[in-house]
């Protein structure tokens, strides 16, 4: 009984992908992504977007992804703008300044993690008047599930995606929850990446081991990328165990099935939490629940769970996540212990 | 039968290794190197290289691991003194450029792919005596096993650092086939080791999926090194897959035992190509052979099996690499094809 | 008569500076810093700072002066804290991330252009609590005078400095107007540069042609500030030229007499403009004043003088600007113009 | 009487020149390039090039003209092709590395300090046949005057940018020394900037105080170079000082006639060091000789005069520069004091 809920990635690897990765070990096959399985995996990104002309390449770490993905967006002397709290600006150390060559990050606002067009507004406004004196508006990332666990509709992310091109700027989507999204909006893949040029698409939060997929909707811009994943040390030799999870990862549609498990614990979870008395702190609509309970219960609970307190108050503010292989048991098990 | 000659990272992974994977698959860990395993991996570490200060950081590639321990040692304004076949000079699109932000790399000549004390000497002596105006020596680079198959004794590797040393530079070993090195020489790691401040220390030529340790001999240096793997995005989430790799590939020797064999598929391979004719391009050492053959020879070869011809002569020169896992039966096979 | 008020860079060079640069030309002297003037200058600042060991180098530009000042105290996995409006932050297109090799500013707020221990203690709470995750505390950097026109006092800066200090973090005076905050405040050099780690000393906006001093307290770090200097292309090779205006900038005290002019003619202007019912925003303490007035007003003085008018309101904002070499006359005749 | 022969940049500044900046003083100007004479440089330089769409920016050093304009001409993971003594080489601590971004210089070899098309190929040859692994061609970096003293003919030039145009690379002439080659060769400026894309058009050297023009044949790339130049923090506020040193230095074929002076004293140095038995090393083609000649006479030198002594043979290699200024006064008293 796994009764780690700190983290997405404190899950196993899903048994298909693992069976995947077994069967890559038979059979040699050319290194650096020349493995037969990267074409196939690259058909199978195209046709889940509907982007007919991408180009996919694939990564061990999420922080990887979104950091050459932008590095291929936005001139250093350019900014992003993202959300505050989004995980290229508070969780990757300066990735994607050091990935950009200096680019800046400009914080947008908006609550429950989630910019609006007014907020965006605010923070495109005084950026690229100042002539040669300020950075210029460069592109906007949006993180979907967000850092909060909340999650932008379609039409939220359309709004801002076409404020983002009036204004000259290309779009980057950080899916590392990708699934998780598409699985609470009920949506395809195409309708979520709809208005990108580029998608960190993830799977390691999702059941795999360690592979998330830079998809390009222009291919175009493949070949100036794979020089930039390379001196970036993100290419992998035996790239055929990256290809073997992805392609186990889409197979069957096992994306989406692990997320609709993950999201429907997590969706359990919060609903006997709140009938415990705990205070939810935004919504939660993927497979993240923030929320507060009386120190008591987490005293108890963490002696044999695992999970993130945030804050020293009485009641602190934790966070609870699923991943795909979290049982009813496993969540029963970490109730029992909360109710004490 | 696998006839894929063409690099060590066409082989499978090691079936200890794949077991130490699926192992690590039962029980959750916390992410991002807290997994117990790291601190194991660490002790192991230590205790090999008779470092008992060492820290070790996990990465899944090479140009990673030498990237990322020289961009510890230099400063932008330095440069890294290495040979002009060395990896980090002409198989990693500049990754070390970037990671060090800007430093310089000068080339040093010698035959067979190794510096020696009079070719180093001539490369250092114009560095660092134009003041500011030109860049400072920073650290030696030596690669052993060389990228030209050859291997470095133990006497030649401390005259190199012992120079380096004397002129204030740190030294780095890139030991991207450090465990064949050790198999050549008949050494132990720690000799091997010995004169280093950090080791590329490989493990996915040899029989891992994706893993390679960077060794720092001061472990002071360990926190720095923390940041720079973190904002590299080299940090894995579900780190303890890479400590399960490199955890099976420490246990019993296996890395030593992967090596020899490795070495001694290449020896007889190399023997017998000699008795077909082969011209050898310098000497085999390790598990790679540059020689020459008929164009005939090769054109049946390849047919079947793969390996990289690398000009465009009537008798071209061919590069074969044996992975730990060829047999003596592929060997033969390959040899059959060339002998037609 | 000058009636461009936008800036203090729209200002002449003033006569001893001119007459010492027509002076430098007349003999030999070594190049890059090598000059006898260079040696005395650096006396004249350790004197004026009262910092006995503190190493001086000069370069043309203020934003070279601070995007190395910043380079030398911060990793590029720090941040540096400064105001929202900071010059660094908003009219340098991202020298200090391009200097720095991709740290970080992280924004403070405040009113009137000034932090406050506040408002710092509350941009500092969330920096370095996320392990490898998250950039560092790297450095302060204080403006005085202010881009909004105001000045810190001495206590204020060393609450700030303090807190940086005891965060273990550097600190770092954006100078550029290091003049008129002493003469504003009727304080010493000394005083000014008390607490802090590096001085960016402006001497192009109060009088000079293009020259700005980095000031080291701690003159070791002088040797690596060289190298960041030249290899940023900021060392001059006929530095004797930069020398000479920075003697006579500091002889007899020119500085602060060209900034007693400067804020003088402000503070005339800026009570003139109140009589004539303009609206200050925020104080002007030194040389910038900061109104909003009659639309008309501004059309009348527009079509001889030059300010910058920043927005399209009915009573728009304007910024006015005093060089030290605005005269009385200039002053009259720019309110005549305005009063129509 | 000026005895230092150490360096073209220990010349004073050009009394035109001077007068100039002095000129530039009355009156006020918009800062940061918006000054009417920065308009009419680019003219001038527009119509001496015949490049009728050419940008120009101005900065104050050539290690700053040159490092921006190899940042706009490659990408991070592409190499610039050099001679080995060349000054990005050799001169400016990494400059280009710092400002491409880490991109590499690969070291063409060649007498006197020329490429041929014979080295450039060899240098060529591996580069780019390696994937992804191997840095890219970039661009083509000429120095001309070269720093051995030599000139290439116009011929010589064109068989190299051809080449590298058929590689798709662009060029780039590092004419800190520009002036000088056109006086050797007795071609137009137009002839010698042929072929290139950019030029570095050197004024410091050759009796200006500090300005140095990038010359972008395309003027569509002017706007990415205003970003980078204020990003390297090398717009000067006062920019019209710039202006006006480059204004004057183009008027009347200043730049010219200075060029031919400095030739001139320098080829008659030559002649009158060859008759006194010293041993030239290379032609002295333009105003840099460098000679062995014996210890006894450069003490006797020395003791008054100033020039640069490269080794410590009997007979050291030294190396004598004239700049514009120099009389046949100065000459003779160099002359009388080898001689004894």
């Amino acid at each position: 009984m796994n009764l780690n809920f700190a983290s997405d990635n404190t899950g196993p690897v899903s048994e298909p992908i693992m069976q995947a990765i077994l069967a890559a070990n038979h059979g040699g096959a050319m290194p650096y992504g020349a493995d037969p399985a990267a074409a196939r995996v690259r058909e199978a990104l195209r046709g889940l977007f509907r982007w007919p002309e991408a180009e996919v390449l694939l990564v061990a770490t999420g922080t990887g992804a979104n950091a050459l993905a932008l590095s291929g967006l936005v001139q250093p002397w350019e900014t992003v703008f993202c959300h505050r709290i989004a995980h290229i600006e508070e969780d990757e150390c300066g990735a994607p300044e050091f990935y950009t060559g200096g680019a800046k990050l400009t914080l947008v606002e908006g609550a429950g993690g989630k910019m609006t067009p007014g907020t965006l507004a605010e923070a495109m406004a005084p950026v690229g008047t100042k002539g040669v004196h300020g950075v210029q508006r460069g592109a906007l990332s949006v993180t979907n599930v967000t850092e909060a666990g909340t999650v932008y509709t379609l039409d939220e992310i359309s709004a801002l995606t076409a404020m983002a091109r009036d204004a000259g700027m290309a779009c980057h989507l950080d899916g590392a929850r990708f699934a998780n999204a598409c699985a609470a909006l009920g949506c395809s893949a195409a309708e979520l990446a709809a208005g990108f040029d580029v998608v960190s698409f993830g799977g390691t939060k999702n059941g795999c081991m360690a592979v998330e997929a830079i998809v390009l909707r222009d291919g175009a811009q493949g070949p100036e990328m794979g020089f930039r994943r390379k001196r970036a040390a993100q290419l992998w030799s035996k790239h055929r165990y990256l290809s073997a999870q992805m392609e186990a990862y889409l197979a069957e549609d096992l994306w989406l099935a692990n997320a609709r498990a993950a999201n429907a614990a997590s969706a359990r979870l919060a609903e006997e939490l709140r009938a415990l008395g705990a205070e939810m702190v935004g919504q939660p609509q993927a497979n993240m629940i923030f929320c507060r309970m009386d120190r008591a219960a987490h005293d108890r609970a963490l002696a044999e769970a695992q999970y993130y307190v945030m804050d020293a108050a009485d009641r602190p503010l934790c966070r609870l996540v699923c991943d795909p292989s979290k049982t009813a048991a496993e969540v029963d098990r970490l109730l029992e212990l909360l109710r004490g």
